[in-house]
């Protein structure tokens, strides 16, 4: 597996680090700190999207593993992150319609490997995280994975909703997994399409919901209200993959 | 929920867990202790068929939380276990005909929990687990029930291929995870049912599988072997679902 632990500290190291176009989730800056060199990562971090948040010096040195930060310290990617536009290409290579999984804030890494790994199998052609409030690829995802992070791409993207809309232009029809929406088998689900899948506790948000062209639902004959949501977003990846395979007849 | 921890020391606690019916996992008995109380316990752990492990004196001294174990330990279900005929019944009550769930040695409490739950919405009139090398109802797998261990009954049996055999005399039929079994989308799955889920990275072992009546497979189009268990199981379960709710045609 090509995982590794990206923590970079000191100035240097870590403008470096962008500049060489590693991914970096998450940088944190002094307080007070607006030198030159400061404004140079600070300005490359903007440029990925990075989000930065000032902290007092004081728990910087309680992060730093070195004692010599410099005032900033940078978490990155244990996995390089994906484009959504390889995932089409993928898909095109493979002369399939595009299937792919929109996680709209799952929490837990171990729901985030096991979509990741049922993607892999129920062929889809990527998952997408967004990148606030949302488990990132960390050790505990790689694991959970069984290995299908080498093979399934994971785009981070910032607005899911935004993401939607300019894949809609591209074709591809967008299903929310909604206990109040219409049971999945009445669904048409082949063709291109997005699954989106809602977070654990609060399911799909309000604006990416309505940014969905239908929503599906997966029969509930029990007396709880929902299942796990790495189960459900099994259950409905193979839903659409039964479709897929009995669309021809 | 109804959970609780029960952890009981002493010969006389023991004892009385014992006779009032309380569902003992775990009985650790202190090396070379055979005076008459012990063997009343040892006697009644094996009307129960608890597991006893004998340890020495040093090791009991460990696990004890009163530090007055008089040379017996007994660990407790959180929940209570149902019996087998108790499903049946219900399904029958139901008008429905019986769906079960048998697990194969799971060892993930999280995964045990997140297929009760699973079973619970997918209309599964309970689940059975094997008294030995399994996860057993513990606060774990409550939490990731999501509630569902209040409704969905669990039985432990002893020998799952011996509790198969009885059933099928029943009229059930059973069918097996199996990555080389039939496409699951193949095989007819209405009726009377048990689905047989392996261990996370064993699968089914060789004589429960020869006692199955089919094997099942999830189709694969990715790179990695498996999917996680608690997807497998729901994947499956749903399947099922699927083929009696549309056997009216």
């Amino acid at each position: 597996m090509r995982y590794e632990e990206l923590t970079t500290e000191g100035r240097n190291a870590v403008l470096e680090a962008f500049r060489s176009g590693k991914t970096i989730d998450k940088l944190f800056v002094q307080d007070g700190c607006h030198d030159g060199p400061i404004q140079s990562i600070t300005r490359e971090a903007r440029k990925q999207d990075t989000i930065i948040t000032y902290v007092a010096k004081e728990r910087l040195d309680q992060m730093s593993a070195s004692g010599r930060h410099q005032g900033v310290i940078a978490y990155g990617a244990a996995y390089a992150y994906a484009q959504v536009e390889e995932m089409l290409q993928a898909a095109e290579e493979k002369g399939e319609p595009p299937f792919l999984i929109l996680l709209d804030g799952i929490e837990d890494p171990h729901n985030l490997g096991a979509i990741i790994r049922t993607a892999n199998l129920a062929g889809a052609h990527g998952v997408i995280i967004p990148k606030r409030r949302a488990a990132g690829l960390t050790a505990v995802v790689a694991k959970t994975s069984a290995g299908a992070l080498n093979y399934t791409p994971v785009a981070k993207v910032t607005n899911l909703s935004s993401t939607i809309e300019a894949l809609k232009e591209k074709g591809l029809w967008f299903v929310c997994a909604d206990m109040d929406g219409e049971s999945m088998y009445r669904l048409n689900l082949t063709g291109p399409i997005g699954l989106v899948i809602g977070n654990e506790g609060k399911g799909v948000g309000k604006l990416v919901k309505e940014t969905c062209d239908m929503s599906a639902s997966i029969p509930m004959k029990g007396n709880i209200s929902s299942l796990n949501a790495s189960v459900a977003a099994g259950v409905l990846s193979y839903e659409i993959l039964r479709q897929r395979l009995f669309a021809g007849g």
